[in-house]
């Protein structure tokens, strides 16, 4: 085993340690919602805190019931005999890796924990390129032949994976690369795995968005949960939405004998949210404006620093690239710069490595979702905020993280060694 | 990957069908502790439901903590910093058998995931009898010569399971044969897990424990959970005691990359529990007296009936053995058995070869936690009673349970065809 801890979680705990000892820290690395949990949730989890029984390994059916509305609500019609649930996405979509078996598709860069899991379930990932400013998906042009090479050196590739909208590049892979991508998974026979727990997270949600379950429901596999759009991640729950009974009882089998079920409790709420009763949509919303409102004012501060970065289209992430770089000419890759950025200028950022990107490339994640607020109560007054930029303890992290890009690319004074005499 | 859905919660989902569909089935399959949440910690669970964040992926610091204090109380000083909680032990002895890599000496019979986790593990397990009414240790006798012919075949055995009090047997491995244990696997260089979730409820608690973690701290790990002292296995929640922060950081490895964390209001609420407050204390004595009491009422019972199975001494199960009772001689095996005491008796157990045991060997599992009552009222009065076996609902029960003993060992009338003429 040679998989570490998860970046994402490992670069949280160093800052939370930072944070501790005093240190003034600006923590964008971490992809937590970074937002309260609704009250109507609280609620419900405490009226189901006597459900203390294992239940169905599939998740509570009203649970499926709830989740297979939700879906179906988005054009995607859905049996709940086919939904199952897990204590995150992340379980569910290890358990996939396990079910599917064979080597998957990962486009470059993506979420930390695709090849990782790869890896612990004893398969490979199988990285190729994303588009320019289509991060989630990898290039179709590229996939057949890297999956036919590959299959003539003898691995067997069964899945590929596509992440809508992108987590590191809060972008968003078009329909036309949508519909390359079911097609060429129909041609290559593949499942597809289709990460959409960013979906409810799109900025403009007129905008439209394609699930390949639409167009190759017979191979696509969702997933998806509350950790995003309801900020429920540590309380651990996800849901997937399976193509077949088949691949639904191979699922069911791992994950009976890894977790065997999600919190009961959590189970309950999470029913009552895939409901969508009004209060919750109506948080949903003021979340997806606000995500949305400050990730275009990093990227704002961005651009306005002379550093390039897609326009973000969903969820709270940024991928900037600073490759070349005048002022950076000395970092020899992404982790340089990212420990550069925390130990010279108080901000933490993943490298772009840990997403399977080019580690010489200067390139990071920065995760704008922990700029809301250190409280609840600055957090909600974030969500109700009409002006949220303007709220003092937002002003003074982006000040800081204005002063941070500004010392960061500012022209280097080269201090050369005086003569020796 | 050839992993089934777990027997243990196939069989109760099956079970819960027939009862649903109106056949009156006892289920006497099923491991869950079958009793209520303990109000305290309904209460501890709805103060924690403003927590979402994930946490630290070794568990919050106040439930490492109390975790440490419960083990330390029991004779093994414990450092937090050695703690790590998941969400359930299940997952966390998942995550062990990938961070210890290689194959791991299993006691026969065991618990039916252990074999099943291996082998999603990439793993393999390596199946040692245990002695005769000493379930739960493989025989040490026979441990060297199984571990140096595995070697010698090329296999890398790296760890050995023993289950303290044993799942499925109901019995208790002997300090003679945990101190044989402790140290063939240090002759032998085998990690030691510690399956300590039944510890609790050792049924006599003054009849003395002993833990390999005892005798071997340096390699032996402990898990534990609340499933079982405190009913509370659909809140999937466990612990385990890293003997090294070698092996503790790669086992975090695994865990940030499967499963994150467990879900943070059941840590709260655990942390609380693991401090032990009397009211806590008193609900786990009651458990184990009334866990003791129904289980020795059925093994007096299947003695009754003719049927040798040993003495429980913790948890809540009896594993009978009818192998040449002179009755089922048309009986191929365990799944024969099961399947009769199912469709002939109503009474659902589980097979012994799902356990690993020889299929042709007539053994079931036989769970008594489910005997307690149907609902919460019932379950509290079975707890409270000062003779459960009075209860109308157990007595009921039991009276079911003597009817199907009693048809399914009475001499079979062998109905011959008449001859043709």
């Amino acid at each position: 085993m040679n998989v570490t801890l998860s970046a994402t979680l490992a670069a949280n705990e160093d800052i939370e340690r930072r944070r501790h000892a005093g240190q003034r820290v600006l923590n964008l690395a971490f992809g937590e919602a970074g937002l309260p949990v609704h009250p109507a949730l609280r609620e419900r989890l405490a009226d189901a805190s006597a459900r203390n029984g294992y239940g169905p390994v599939a998740g509570a059916p009203e649970l499926r019931e709830a989740a297979a509305g939700y879906w179906t609500r988005r054009g995607l019609p859905t049996d709940p005999a086919l939904v199952v649930c897990g204590p995150g996405s992340k379980p569910l979509l290890y358990g996939l890796l396990l079910a599917i078996g064979g080597d998957v598709v990962l486009p470059v860069p993506s979420w930390v924990s695709y090849a990782a899991q790869a890896e612990l379930a004893g398969t490979r990932s199988l990285p190729v390129a994303a588009l320019p400013g289509e991060g989630g998906a990898p290039d179709p042009d590229r996939v057949s032949a890297a999956v036919r090479r590959a299959r003539s050196e003898g691995r067997r590739v069964r899945a590929l994976l596509v992440t809508l909208p992108d987590n590191p590049t809060g972008t968003l892979a078009s329909a036309d690369t949508v519909k390359k991508i079911a097609e060429l998974a129909r041609d290559l026979d593949l499942v597809i795995i289709s990460d959409e727990i960013y979906r409810d997270l799109v900025h403009d949600p007129g905008s439209g968005f394609v699930s390949p379950a639409e167009l190759a429901p017979e191979r696509t596999v969702v997933t998806s949960g509350l950790s995003k759009s309801l900020a429920l991640g540590g309380w651990r729950i996800g849901v997937a939405r399976l193509p077949s009974a088949g691949l639904r009882d191979r699922l069911l089998a791992a994950a009976s004998e890894i977790w065997s079920s999600p919190a009961a409790p959590v189970q309950q709420a999470a029913a009552y949210a895939y409901t969508e009763p009004a209060e919750l949509v109506e948080r949903v919303a003021a979340s997806r404006r606000l995500h949305a409102t400050l990730a275009r004012a990093v990227h704002a501060r961005l651009v306005r620093a002379g550093i390039r970065a897609d326009v973000p289209r969903g969820g709270f992430y940024l991928y900037p690239d600073l490759t070349g770089h005048p002022a950076l000419t000395g970092l020899a890759g992404s982790a340089d710069l990212a420990a550069r950025l925390l130990d010279g200028h108080g901000v933490g950022v993943l490298p772009g490595h840990v997403f399977g990107d080019d580690p010489r490339a200067l390139r990071v994640r920065v995760a704008t979702s922990l700029l809301y607020g250190e409280t609840t109560e600055e957090r909600l007054a974030a969500l109700a905020a009409p002006d949220p930029l303007a709220l003092p303890w937002i002003a003074a992290s982006l000040g800081h993280l204005d002063e941070a890009l500004a010392g960061l690319t500012a022209p280097r004074i080269v201090r050369r060694r005086p003569r020796t005499p």
